[in-house]
């Protein structure tokens, strides 16, 4: 299973809107005869590849999928009945499938007398599955926070000059980021200050993920970097921007709340586009508004040892106040990247302990 | 000499003016007969102690000493001339003594005959020393400084709460700290807003460092706490400030530079008391100054994996306007505290390559 699930990395980033899969099929002595995982979206399953990299020998074999195997005929056709089909006498996989629509393999299995079973090494490959899982259970995108900051927050000097922040490293790292998300969206603040490009570079057999700018009122130069062929793009603008310098530039309209686009609206927007996952690159603005909204479900900071004393902060308003309503995360990761530490963090769950909810009965200071 | 290293580490925070320094006795098949530590200023030298445990076992013996042999009478006897009249034979030891007063140890062994060599796990025992070795070659105490923050670099919230940014498991890691080092340091802005105790609390025989308020104008009310008597104080105030209604507080007066107390004053005044650490504990304000003078040899932040997105940051000027004259660091650790990150990190030495440094042909973003 977990060969299986390292398999199944190899697909992030371009089987939007499915899952990322993982299958490894072992003759009756435990020797592996077919691998398999799902490459890209329409195309086949995890488990058709490996059982046609198994051949006959996937007869009275074992299946090892990450995912429960799906029942339902789609642009494919239903992995179950291929398992049955193909004389596989054992599958064991590691998450249930939520999609309800799809579900319900495990009972066609087990109907045609495959003993089934799931559960093994569940935790670790929802991690890996964590983009398409959320997405299915919250009906949005799973968005990641991606930062760069100074040991003292700040994502540039007083005088906003920022690079670079980060390591070449870090940099080289976030373009992995990239690569294994739907779409990378940047808000109106950065398109002006950076003109950004947002594609991914140095990373072979990378899919491009969809470049997404907010620009409510639609100011972006028709000459803008993020508007090149490197990738696809999508500009997010008002119901009612004038877009007539920007021809044949892929629109999305949304209505506008006190001249903003909303984070929610936003999200919907994508999802009924395929995308599952976005990484939200900035800035502090628009980052916060994800975060009052909610609308954070990782945070990836690269913490560039270095200090600054002034400039502004990796994070701007997100609605907290008082100390008592700190957004609380776990810290899942940390790991040096060149000679940065690269954090990764979670939103806490709500049986978590923090640091508020402890008593303090005296002063400790 | 790895353990002798760690022999030293046991004096840390009582020794000053005095380094810390272990040493370990093995007989001519490798067997520990005698081990020792520098415990206190004015007592016993860690090799004293080493040799009155091995006793008539020292004779053809080998020392491990983290520091050189001292060579002069100062509170006690020259330890080279100790260990020569012990009988020991060979003497291995890490770190050659810079203190001028003191070295010329190895050369007085060897005139001696006995086997010397300097140099072993020599890095390894320098950090052990990082405080006293840094305060013979500057002239001043080492200084730490600590703070806490969000990852969003927040020290508190937008109305100013901050109990608690970190954990409990980080606030007690702080009194090991402050058990460490002979002085702990606050502004006058923390002195009103968080009336702190500063005081070690929660380590069995720990050593009180010696509390230091900087106060230019003498505010101070007699009640605060930082001047109750679990811990020495001492109070830091302008030169003219009027200080009636604090009587029998122990005071430095330094001369005040716009309204302030000068960094390198202060320092200089507390390397006269002894003192040959300090833990800067605060504020931003403080921690700018002391960073603008080039008067921080360690950093140690708790980062909480939390966010605020408003409040103010952990650091406040420090005299840094444009990127590339951020004040770069090497990350030297990264720990969990609890459900913090503890991050050390020290200022770069001049041939670390930084970001900025390296050349940037194309925009990259």
């Amino acid at each position: 299973m977990r060969r299986a699930v390292e398999l199944a990395a190899r697909g992030l980033g371009s089987t939007s809107p499915n899952p990322v899969v993982g299958c490894v099929i072992t003759d009756a002595s435990g020797t592996v005869v077919g691998e398999g995982w799902h490459q890209q979206a329409g195309g086949s399953h995890a488990e058709v590849h490996a059982l046609r990299a198994a051949g006959e020998a996937a007869r009275g074999a074992t299946a090892y999928v990450t995912l429960e195997p799906c029942n339902h005929t789609g642009r494919t056709g239903p992995c179950a009945q291929a398992l049955i089909d193909a004389g596989i006498t054992r599958v064991v996989y590691a998450v249930s499938d939520p999609n309800q629509q799809a579900s319900g393999g495990a009972a066609t299995l087990r109907a045609a007398g495959i003993d089934t079973t799931g559960g093994l090494l569940a935790d670790w490959a929802e991690e890996g599955n964590a983009a398409w899982l959320t997405s299915v259970r919250l009906g949005r995108p799973h968005v990641t926070w991606k930062y760069a900051a100074t040991l003292d927050g700040r994502s540039a000097a007083a005088d906003g000059s920022s690079r670079w922040i980060s390591s070449a490293e870090s940099r080289g790292d976030v373009h992995r980021l990239r690569a294994e998300a739907d779409a990378v969206v940047v808000g109106s603040g950065t398109l002006r200050a950076d003109d950004p490009h947002l594609a991914v570079r140095g990373i072979e057999g990378a899919t491009q993920p969809l470049r997404v700018a907010l620009d409510a009122r639609a100011q972006v130069r028709p000459t803008a970097r993020v508007l090149d062929d490197a990738a696809p793009t999508l500009l997010v603008v008002g119901e009612d921007a004038d877009t007539r310098h920007l021809p044949g530039v892929e629109l999305l309209r949304l209505p506008l709340h006190d001249g903003r686009i909303g984070v929610l609206d936003l999200l919907a927007g994508l999802y009924a586009r395929g995308v599952r996952s976005v990484l939200l690159e900035g800035g502090p603005a628009l980052a916060g508004a994800f975060l009052e909204a909610g609308a954070v479900d990782r945070v990836i900071g690269y913490i560039a040892p270095a200090l600054l004393g002034a400039g502004p902060a990796a994070l701007a308003d997100a609605g907290v106040t008082n100390i008592s309503a700190a957004l609380r995360l776990d810290l899942t990761e940390a790991v040096r990247i060149g000679p940065d530490l690269r954090i990764t963090a979670v939103p806490a769950t709500a049986d978590t302990p923090t640091p508020t909810a402890r008593p303090t009965a005296t002063k400790e200071h």
